[in-house]
């Protein structure tokens, strides 16, 4: 069963149990692209947002209250996940966001409509743009929701993912702070460290990149609220910006506050666009990360084997025995998508045009992607990777052991050239550095024993 | 209610209602990214495919042949969609797709003793290894099934959405073959063309881009399959690889062969880069079609203005009145993601390491979502925008005629810097071309008016 | 006429002109890229003053005070640009940069042994290791140098053009705050804004954008310099880190300092990618602005017409004046460029390994580039094509008058819906809006005007 | 000593010993990039090329033979580089090349001129525009000439390049046929390969990539020369298009021919966004390729250590007796810049407007940069690294010996799990499998050893 609902361009069928009206009718129809690429949630919740700040901040420029409480109520229902079926609308719409403004605007109304007059959907007594949307354009509604969606997503989910991270990496790095091991550079052997030390910069990566967060935020927290359709501001009453962010700010707990050139926010995205290079600078930071741990757990017998990774699953469908180190995998690949949600980004933000830069839905959809997959993917790399990582210390003393570079602590002692010709001789036949040493009679046994020390070259 | 299946580890729990085994069970909560995630059902019907044809191999090299029947059965169903909601797994998982690889085994295992012994799942009669994965590993049926579900999503949705592009806009160039309108180059007046010959470029560039497809197809038609875990073929049977790319070539009728070299098969991703590298100069094309429709359908009153756009919805929230020109807006963001996306496939495709690239799911739903955002968004920009557009002749001409740039016509009679100084000083002056000329005495009316016909300029 | 110089791998012949040594010369051998393709300077003669720097700090640590003048008396001339000719190395080399490195080293020593003992080159009496590199290895040299060139050339190169340009289009603003002009959204007519406050708008983007260079800026005042080959600072003298990064300070007046953690520092290049993503935010930025400007100087007579663009250059070979919006095209171009230069970066910035990330050349190479582009960029586009630019009123006036738009000033007036039939009449009809409301008898004569009015919507 | 030369804006004071122009003159002041930023000289070249052609084809319609001999040979001469020190001119100019085609076209000119007239430069006898210029434009010419430049560049440098390294890898891929390895899955120990085995896997990246590179190049033969300022050929006479492609095929070798549809010619430049995408394609094969090899090679006691990579320098200022890996290095990063460049040269061909796209210079010269640093890159890559390459041959054989995974052998015969549940119990006890399986009572020895044997596994 359907009722007809209208718009501008006249009556369209909408089915009795939605709660939308036409214009989300008629985007539904216009963008066929299936349940898979429908607008992420985070950003209709934070629409709904706005619209429940938006009811508030109305209500003191004569709305009426009745109308206000029930938008309000109805807002809050839907930000709170309560309506998430009536949200059909799919990422690729009109760039300005518009119809997912409008489908929240429709159903925020449908719902005040329904518990006002038992009539579901429809314009009265809550009209959808008179109403829901007063003192508001989608140019100005759907960036600060993106902002809103973006900062939220940020302090809900990436941040303590990353923390908990930071902190698997941390206590392992303490776990093996006096666990020497041999240094690679250029993957070749070098001078030894602790493996505590390899996983200190690690932590340093993660730390620093949360700064990098934090100071992409700053710009997320200011709001394009109250410019309306072009950033005059027009036919939003005065005062409207501040009052908006205030709410913003009180309804999620974040610092947000009014955008101080409502052009520039509308018309540009860069806030987002650098919010997207942060994340991309972390996907970055993550993929040296788990290449490395994938590295050092190679083996088991022919690789380096100096971590054995947590076993999750079986490993291959063919060998039997075998461990992978799906973990490192995963991230890998999820940060390969960050760095190309992060490209996407870059080509939607530079393309505006004068007032308004229409690839909003799909920046904010890749950006909140991008948030997502690090987000789960950080937490599970900690829970069931780094926080079951073993060092294997036979292995690693081994090596080090071994290791050809430890000459390079011979070289203040004899020069770099007569190092350099020891580690050669090694190297060629076959000895260890003392042998070689001793035999070309470049340094006596005594010097080498009390200066070629692993322990005290790190 | 649950059973309890098991695998190298050990038991684990599983649902009555799944058809799936301990694998598949443990990848589910070991990659908790959420039904969004899921990988793509085309990967997940390919490798039903590759099941399919593996079953009808293997029967004749001792697989039994009521079990074969069983696999080929279940296999064809899952192929044919029937079991969709039996693949939880996600995208992001172990890099080889060997979790979907066990999956799709699994579930076709389950329900072939489903119906051979009353008891869904499990590992008897048919085994999900032993018998559904026989001769093979994830590592070549995995690419195998990225092939054939890029080489399958190519021909069902993307050329005839571009070969539904390419006639819409080939019908416009023909219409309007003989409107001459101003030309524009460095967003600047030029000399004039016609509309049709404008948009013939468009269907030019969509006419290369397919061949580019076709040619980036060539590589995808050849099938890792027979390579097993790392290139070898170890315990595949002789001549399995050429028996299963023939299968596939006749359960899907597309011609693909076996791929000349293995390994290169399994460690690179080389053909899914450069496949996935055209659809981004598709992107590109697309995204200069639908920038340039834009424009000229920019206005009403203050933009160029010479072409119309059908109207699908309400423009504005705020702004009556006003049609945008959302279907662009839609294409151009497409274009960006698959531009983002293709970054992506890149940064994994060079990733890889020795005998395996482990990027392949990220890389596989990269280019699958590349193509189904620009099937659907060719698909829509033809049906919605270009077949609708409708050309503003009285607008067209006006423009035409009071063009500065109609003196070049008057270069070869007077003189490159004669004719620039005519142009110079009817654009100080506001004069005509004609006006101007005359007055400077560099050129008479008669020769002024039998050279200077935008007509003859195209 | 030629001299021989050794290294650890044995003799090669150098020419006497040169100040370099054996291993220089065996790079210019193995890395034939041509001269086009050389290590930038700004990182030869950032790594010309950490050895000054480091021949103070090495004074107090037992370096012989002569040869600790020689040292950084060469070193001060190399960093001031009187060797330039002396640093042929390319971008291509080792990862790591040791080549560009002890190309530093052996001319500084080359230039010192010339002053100290007549004899060009060499390593006696001064040595380009065990001397001139004394404390340091070029794991930590060489990425202390990008971080100090690439500080200088942001202050040096980059803000001043930034600012240059922020105060251009700051005038601009300010001239035209009060010339009403039509709007456009999706480009398509909007309500009216002043031409001023959309410049604001990109004096807001480049403010933003200089406060998020600051912030890349902080990571990259920390200096790797003291971790030496693997971040342990083996071979470095206590405190060597800290005084170096103060000597830096001083030689430079930026204020760096040690990085806290020297693992990270020579394993990973974050900093550098994130400065790097803000340079590409800054592209994404100016993309806008420039693309925004192309488009209000189109016409001349076919174009928006808004703004006039100086004329600096004929514009075509065959189309007799016309002007060219070339320096809009310079810039956009140059963004395209850094965008594409962030991508290198991030590929690099990924793949380090264990201790070391061998990209450290081409990293610095690209930002150092795309810096230079910016630079140049900026201050050529603010001087040539900013500080010209003239707002064409008439145009502007008479696209205001005409527009439909304003009838959003009318719907707090008469309601969204009635609103929008008189714009879509007034657009159907050719009239007017104030002559639609009126035929529609939606709006009177008196209400009208005082409502519609341009310059209050602004 | 300076002479006026002079365009249709003005006067302009040319150095005496330059033969160009007012407007090349008026570029280099407007655009003050510097000399690291010239335009390739295969560009230059080319644009002479264009001129030489076109001379040929003016003398059949008209041209004063005696100029048309003079600017051919004049042309001739610059093609053939007589004269690279007067194309002073910066990529970053106007986006359609229009300067650096009057550069061309103006030095043509001057040095027809003073052969003709004893006077350098000027307009007489022969006209930059009138003469050389005759029937071109720089929209049409320039594209044409990107499109020569790279064909030229792909034949004479990176064909051979390509064959070059394929060649050296194939000679490996034979003399190792039979050298049986471990393979690694994953970075984890798998199923054994011969190191021929692995090292053709590289062999059809590269024959492959080959492939792809004529697949591009098809488009890059069709050449816009003949549309002229729009794509109708104003100006231009009856078969011009033609006849020039004819001749550049004459003057090249190679089968250049007109383009079907000028107007995509001049509008797009998607010919080249497509074979910078597959130069891209190439360098993430590169990547692959040399990554495998720095890690094969890694070492010398604490890596992989199956290949020595020759010593072509001393790898380290601090650590003596280390060779690094610096070929690996150096393509690696070359490979980076090429798909940043790629993702430069998509952000500029998304970017076209209308009759014309204005990022040409952009994107010309980072395709050939592109060319050039692979072509130096896989060419020094296999002198310097593949060609010396060998094969530790006792380490591999030890750790194809000490592998778990030839369990995998096992499985055909004794079931998937229970040759799990051997492989685990040698890995969790420190056994070898012929061990294991014996313990467990799970094989027998006869079994074993007819069974596990690697080289049968290849």
């Amino acid at each position: 069963m359907a009722r007809s609902e209208t718009d501008s361009i006249g009556a369209i069928d909408v089915s009795d149990d939605a709660y939308w009206g036409a214009q989300t009718q008629r985007s539904i129809e216009n963008f066929p692209f299936g349940a898979m690429e429908r607008m992420p949630l985070g950003i209709v919740h934070a629409l709904a947002l706005v619209k429940q700040a938006a009811a508030r901040v109305n209500r003191t420029h004569g709305l009426d209250p009745a109308l206000g409480q029930a938008i309000e109520a109805a807002a809050a229902d839907v930000a709170a996940g309560r309506f998430d079926d009536q949200f059909p609308l799919v990422i690729w719409q009109t760039g300005s966001g518009t119809q997912s403004n409008m489908n929240v605007n429709e159903v925020i109304a449908g719902i005040a409509n329904e518990r006002l007059s038992g009539q579901r959907g429809g314009k009265s007594p809550v009209h959808p743009n008179d109403d829901v949307n007063r003192g508001q354009s989608s140019n100005d509604s759907f960036p600060t929701a993106l902002h809103v969606a973006a900062v939220i997503a940020l302090h809900r989910d990436l941040l303590p993912a990353l923390d908990r991270l930071h902190a698997a990496l941390d206590a392992k790095a303490r776990d093996w702070a006096h666990l020497v091991k041999i240094g690679r550079t250029h993957l070749q052997d070098a001078t030894p460290l602790t493996l505590g030390q390899e996983f200190s910069g690690y932590v340093r990566q993660l730390a620093a990149t949360r700064e990098r967060l934090s100071d992409a935020e700053r710009h997320l927290l200011q709001l394009a609220q109250g410019g309306t359709a072009v950033g005059t501001g027009l036919n939003a009453p005065e005062g409207f910006a501040d009052a908006i962010a205030n709410e913003l700010a009180q309804l999620t707990g974040h610092a947000f506050d009014t955008a101080p050139n409502k052009f520039e926010a509308l018309a540009s995205n860069d806030a987002l666009v650098q919010f997207s290079a942060t994340l991309a600078t972390l996907a970055v930071a993550l993929t040296k990360i788990a290449n490395d741990i994938r590295l050092l757990g190679s083996g088991p017998r022919s690789g380096l084997g100096e971590l054995d990774l947590p076993a999750n699953e079986p490993g291959s469908s063919i060998m039997p025995g075998k461990v992978n180190p799906t973990q490192c995998e995963m991230l890998t690949m999820v940060a390969a998508q960050v760095i190309g949600n992060h490209q996407a980004v870059t080509v939607g933000g530079l393309q505006g045009h004068l007032e308004l830069n229409v690839f909003k839905p799909m920046i904010g959809a890749a950006v909140l992607r991008s948030v997502h997959l690090l987000s789960v993917g950080m937490a599970s790399f900690a829970e069931r990777c780094v926080e079951g990582l073993e060092a294997n210390e036979a292995r690693i003393a081994e090596l080090v052991e071994r290791s050809l570079m430890l000459v390079t602590a011979l070289a203040p002692e004899i020069g770099y050239d007569n190092a350099a010709k020891i580690a050669k001789t090694a190297h060629a036949e076959g000895l260890s550095l003392r042998q070689a040493g001793l035999k070309l009679g470049l340094v006596d046994a005594a010097t080498f024993d009390s200066v070629v020390r692993p322990q005290d070259m790190v």
